[in-house]
């Protein structure tokens, strides 16, 4: 599971950040939050296909979230995607989903559905679930928590090997959750693995000010993204302007107990993004800002890795 | 006068090039011609300034030529524009117009104006006059022929100076077209300006076949923008899509005794457009491939500038 961030900026872009987009890629598949104007190109200079996009799911309203949608939309179609696309998104979703679509002369060839989420629905993507929380804009907004389902427990290579299993093929099968058979003996899976581990858990803001039920929701997560526009001199424009300052974010993370804090929706003032790192950094150790094309793994939750 | 193109690719936009945008230059004014996505941050990349755009031209309504307008429009709000903006293009340019700037949450400062031309229609902008000729897409489209305003002659230093006139300021006021009083004799400026002199002619093809009145139109200009989206060998496709090769390109320009042939509108699939370059050599020697953030000065007439 890796996190690649197409565009890091603010409400407009600058000649180093695009504007919002962030690709999820997880078994194969690629979920992308938010997606504005010229997400196709960062695509394009990115790792990761945009033929591989199975659902989208956009934070809010403003331009700078959603612009890129037709595009990207109308790229997939002249490259000739025939799986279909869903699309999730705040209240009026469906309706500005159609007219996305409607916009230019173009023959869609494949199925696109739109979907409306309010606080607490959830969407299956793959072996993911997206859950939406409704947080604090100017206009409604919502933030994304991201869950890896349960996973499969440890498999007890020692334990196989005393039941007189031998490392190979037969370890595949029992970790694939089939029995074996060493001469009469069956061994069940159950037999050489351990209880199923906690999935990952990745939140991504979207635009917002800090809030309670954000952190609530971010608790334990390996990634919170959670959008800097500002510095905390700037505290009063970004509580005008429905935003966070890079302090803010800090002291979400550091409530929350996140693995690592991800700076991002970064205004254009910043030609530097190292004020904001640094002033999170005063209340929380591990964070990063985000730089356009940055791709980072999503690891697994801290006190398993510790194990390891 | 000058050309900056800032987006030079095809249908989709490529690792090295944007989807359709050409800014012209001219007496502190911008026009615009097509707005494919992407290109408010073409602009940021280049030196010209999106605030000073005064009208938009879209040669026809596929995406990659139009998509990049809502986000144009909301950055120009954003930076506080209050100019007003006109907007031109094919019949349904009013209704699009109307649809882009509903997309999103935002309060528009500023007034802009949407017109639909037809084949011969005309706009004025600041000097300029920018004609519409429809040409031949797989959809409605237009060609664009942009002309300066007849200019004023060239001012005779020896005439004036045999009249009495001393070098300085009085010259500024004969070129500006008022008249000078030296002791009794009062000189006007007809005693001391050439006739009027042609002024610079560039034509913007958009997409479409090569053809007859484009030739026509285009006779010489000082630059001939042609689309170029494939070579020679693919004539086929470039039929069947409405498209011009390069080749072809070069003979409309060769016909149309332009000064200079820029191509543009190159598709992804050539990494370098050398190849295009070369083709349409082979029957018209002044011609260029565009590439991103490219600028050109618009000549004067070559037969001036011979004469200079």
């Amino acid at each position: 599971m890796q996190l690649t961030f197409l565009g890091t900026g603010g409400g407009m872009p600058s000649p180093s950040r695009g504007v919002s987009a962030i690709a999820l890629q997880f078994g194969g598949e690629v979920l992308l939050f938010d997606c504005g104007e010229g997400t196709q190109r960062q695509f394009m200079l990115s790792t990761v296909s945009f033929m591989k996009v199975a659902a989208i799911f956009i934070t809010h309203f403003h331009g700078d979230h959603f612009l890129g949608l037709p595009g990207l939309i109308q790229s997939m179609n002249f490259s000739g995607r025939k799986a279909p696309l869903a699309i999730f998104g705040p209240p009026g979703m469906i309706d500005l989903a159609k007219d996305l679509i409607s916009l230019g002369h173009f023959t869609l060839g494949f199925d696109i559905t739109a979907g409306e989420m309010t606080d607490g629905d959830g969407a299956d993507v793959g072996a993911l679930r997206v859950t939406a929380l409704e947080v604090e804009h100017t206009v409604p907004a919502l933030s994304f928590v991201i869950e890896e389902r349960e996973r499969r427990g440890r498999f007890k290579a020692d334990r196989a090997k005393e039941l007189g299993v031998p490392p190979g093929p037969l370890f595949g099968e029992l970790q694939a959750g089939r029995e074996v058979r060493i001469g009469e003996l069956i061994i069940e899976p159950t037999m050489v693995m351990g209880s199923p581990r906690k999935g990952r858990k990745v939140v991504i803001s979207g635009d917002t000010r800090p809030n309670a039920r954000l952190t609530e929701a971010a608790a334990g997560a390996s990634v919170l993204v959670h959008e800097a526009t500002l510095d905390a001199s700037l505290i009063e424009g970004a509580r005008s302007y429905g935003h966070s300052t890079a302090l803010e974010a800090g002291q979400v993370a550091r409530a929350a107990k996140v693995g690592l804090l991800v700076l991002t929706h970064i205004s254009s003032r910043y030609e530097n993004a190292s004020v904001l790192e640094t002033e999170a950094r005063e209340v929380f150790p591990r964070v990063v800002a985000a730089y356009d094309l940055m791709t980072i793994p999503v690891p697994f939750p801290k006190d398993e890795m510790e194990g390891l």
